[in-house]
């Protein structure tokens, strides 16, 4: 099964998986938070090398808050040689659509699915038609 | 100043405003985050309700994780005689957007900004060229 890493600047990476799984209610087996906090980049990278070392040889999506942030920059360094995907901007939908397909698409295919989904979600709603006015 | 409502499926609403504040270093005065618990939807409403109480008279941006959620239409039947807009799909790119401009843009202008930056985060990584492979 693809492997969904999720990395992010303060506690978004972990509150996505728990706000998916709250949708979802499904087994979050093989999925993987990793936050930046206050403690330092340094023990962020800690992290996520602990992480490449256990799933280093499966298929992984990385999903990342925003492009070219520590985070992001760090995972890419760590998972250079592994065969994974990146998408960046995660959301809500980003990681639901992830999830729901990681044992049935491509590697390839989630990764397109979940950016096309996660930027279909993102929209500015006219109230007028949605409040009847 | 514009007030900023951010609702959400689990902790995620909190979690953008923490990853937000660990990037621009800034004041939350006027941000409110409501998340949706396993204490169930009620308990929601009445905390967005007391939010709504407070800022009615402001002008809002809500920002919401999904489109048709309980928590997106939890709050807009709250905030249905306020002046807001609102913004769904909300990643941190969205958050931070809305809160950078919220001092010196319009409503519209400020819900516009947050939407296009939130689409245009979202991104499938091209490694090759990351890695200069």
């Amino acid at each position: 099964m693809v492997q969904v890493v999720l990395v992010s600047h303060g506690p978004l990476a972990e509150a996505l998986v728990s706000s998916a799984k709250m949708i979802l209610r499904c087994d979050m087996e093989g999925v993987h938070a990793v936050c930046l906090t206050d403690d330092g980049i340094e023990t962020f990278e800690k992290r996520i090398k602990a992480i490449a070392e256990q799933i280093q040889k499966e298929e992984i999506i990385l999903l990342a808050d925003i492009k070219g942030g520590s985070p992001f920059n760090a995972s890419l360094s760590v998972f250079r040689n592994c065969k994974f995907k990146v998408v960046t901007g995660m959301n809500l939908s980003v990681v639901i659509e992830a999830l729901m397909n990681r044992e049935c698409l491509s590697l390839n295919e989630i990764a397109d699915t979940a950016m096309k989904n996660g930027k279909e979600s993102i929209e500015k709603i006219s109230l007028d038609s949605l409040l009847g006015k």
